[in-house]
């Protein structure tokens, strides 16, 4: 709030602008003269030459290959070196840690999962996760002064200014809880930031494979159904960090089916692999949760294809009013159950398409999640890489080169 | 599409860059001293001093008051300058035109409304539009010259980009037509943006009242409804520019209702002013219209009231939906009907606290709109204004001043 914008987005200024801009450049991955960063930032040439120098020193930028000549000598040709610093990237879901070190354009260096009840309370799990973090260092041979910085998802509402969760339903024990901090003591200080993890996997979805698609409403069905908003090529959060909850949405033909919310007809009540899983049990196809439904769904079993095709739809209705308000470029639909082929996406697909605007489909796209099981490390690293190199940040990441 | 952006938006760089953060930091309205911008901006003095005298040059920026003294000669104070240039705003509805000259800070100098139909097409209302134009630069005295820009909203989707109507329902002859080439040629060549009526009244009513929440859905309802979203302080336009549809989302008890759309119970054919002044009719107290409606219900006709209470409620069940997704700070409901008292809002907010998650609407507002019927002018006046003093066009004006 108060954060001061134009149509544009908020103007930064001053040297570390420029700065910042020359770097946004070169993280595409392709090297390039001063000329070339000149050319393309805007920059005066002479001011380009004083950033790069920054740049060299604090490791950010590498020199490659020569360029080509035009006659005399090869101009030197400059690169941005992902290998700088590298990213603790967590996602926390209900029963798991999974973490991995990445380096700074979001490739994977090295991961491990665990097993960890988040009931077991922010201590366990975030002791848990510290200690996998120095483990990962070890076993790449970097230390904590290498960590740019530690993204964590958890599996729950998080006011991301602070890191805290807000709360949680299913986080015993979380309420209000410092995860940046307690994190912090303990990774040599890294800075630390903190979401909910559909929102860190619509981010890693959207940066990973759909970076020119400016809008996109990423939809996790799994144990749970929630969704993660992308808007101008910006993560969404909404005013109280909660954007994106479609769980909850009443189904206008649910309105038997009691919710764990407290209310009736939800969406999640009705459509999520949870909810799944006990119908099919309750019809004698034993399901303990999303992995068995999408078991029974691939090994053939029309009753559960038959479910996951009417969970598509109903997911759909909900969909077709959020098309008709967002306009999307597209939708993506990730998570466990996703996972159970094609019938799912149909059902969406055919709601969608029937129930909104002709206009507004015209060119939207209805896709299968493919980042898949990582879209949440991705995002994660992302975001930590997108914080610590915008201007607001990078004067500190600099000086500390 | 493709436009580079971070998680802090896009970074623009070079010298137009410093000078737009002047710029943005004076729009205020307050002077301020050398020292003052250089600290506020983080451009260097020596920078800042040159910015300034290059915005001096334009006009953009003027000489006020000296400051206080803080022992020798007081120090320069300089301040933004609204009347360095003017805008015409013109907010063309079904059946009128109303167009405004205002200054750079969207302060109204001077209006007038005519009647004019839409289906007359784009010839005859834009020269309308044009000669009223030249009527109220002549009225204060300033000349086509002067012009900022030309702002222009109008009944249905465009295509913000090129300007062009898109399958326009009510708006015969004017889908795909050159909105912004048609009136550039016959006024002087001001740089002309089109833009969705709705959208123009979302930023005029964010800008002037709520620039402070980022989140903002803002509702129309008058003889149809729809909506403009405002996200992270932008206009979120969608993919298409279609963004805010909400009036052909399906209600799920309106099913027997058909509406002009083609499809049955959409919210417009249940809760708009036009359905509303049809119930009124048939139930024997004629309404031709949004304002027999409001008529009505402020003589305190008790069928009117309730039918009005009704509306908010059905309008409320299609925002439940977009609050859990989007997660606003706040909602405005604007519109002729809304002028038909509390009850209308009542009735929205009746069914969005009762339907919608409690964290989403822990700290939402909703409310009546405050721009009022010039909420649309103000929209349209300060998407020029933005647009002009960006530093992607701030070049092109700096040169031509």
């Amino acid at each position: 709030m108060g954060e001061r914008t134009t149509d544009n987005g908020p103007v930064p200024a001053g040297p570390t602008a420029g700065t910042a801009v020359l770097l946004q450049l070169v993280r595409d991955g392709r090297p390039r003269t001063r000329a070339e960063l000149a050319a393309e930032s805007g920059l005066a040439r002479s001011t380009v030459a004083e950033r790069i120098d920054t740049l060299l020193t604090s490791g950010l930028l590498r020199h490659t290959d020569k360029g080509p000549s035009t006659g005399g000598r090869p101009p030197s040709l400059f690169a941005f070196n992902p290998a700088a610093r590298v990213v603790l990237a967590a996602d926390v879901g209900a029963t798991h840690v999974k973490a991995a070190l990445t380096d700074l354009s979001g490739q994977v260096l090295v991961e491990q999962n665990r097993a960890m009840d988040i009931a077991a309370g922010p201590d366990a799990v975030l002791g848990e996760l510290c200690a996998l973090g120095d483990t990962l260092l070890g076993e790449i041979g970097r230390t904590q002064r290498d960590l740019l910085g530690i993204g964590i998802g958890l599996p729950g509402p998080v006011e991301h200014a602070s890191g805290r969760p807000t709360n949680p339903p299913i986080m015993p024990g979380w309420d209000g809880f410092d995860v940046p901090g307690h994190v912090q003591e303990r990774l040599g200080g890294a800075a630390t930031l903190v979401d909910n993890d559909v929102n860190i996997m619509a981010l890693g979805e959207h940066r990973t494979h759909w970076p020119e698609w400016p809008h996109m409403i990423f939809v996790k069905v799994a144990t749970g159904i929630g969704s993660g908003l992308i808007c101008g090529g910006r993560l969404h959060r909404g005013s109280q960090g909660v954007a994106g909850d479609m769980g909850h949405v009443q189904l206008p033909h649910g309105a038997e089916v009691p919710c764990r919310c407290g209310n009736v007809g939800c969406l999640e009540a009705v459509a999520s692999g949870a909810a799944l899983a006990a119908r099919l049990t309750g019809l004698g196809s034993p399901a303990g949760g999303s992995a068995d439904v999408v078991g029974l769904a691939r090994s053939g079993s029309v009753t559960a294809l038959k479910l996951v095709r009417q969970a598509g739809r109903d997911i759909g209705e909900v969909l077709a009013t959020a098309v008709s308000f967002f306009n999307p470029s597209v939708i993506v639909i990730g998570g466990a159950l996703s996972q159970a082929g094609e019938h799912l996406i149909a059902g969406v697909r055919e709601v969608v398409y029937q129930r909104s605007l002709p206009l507004a489909t015209q060119n939207l796209r209805i896709v299968q999640s493919r980042a898949g099981e990582r879209a949440g490390i991705y995002g994660a690293a992302l975001m930590v890489v997108e914080h610590a190199l915008a201007p607001a940040q990078l004067d500190a990441l600099l000086a500390d080169g």
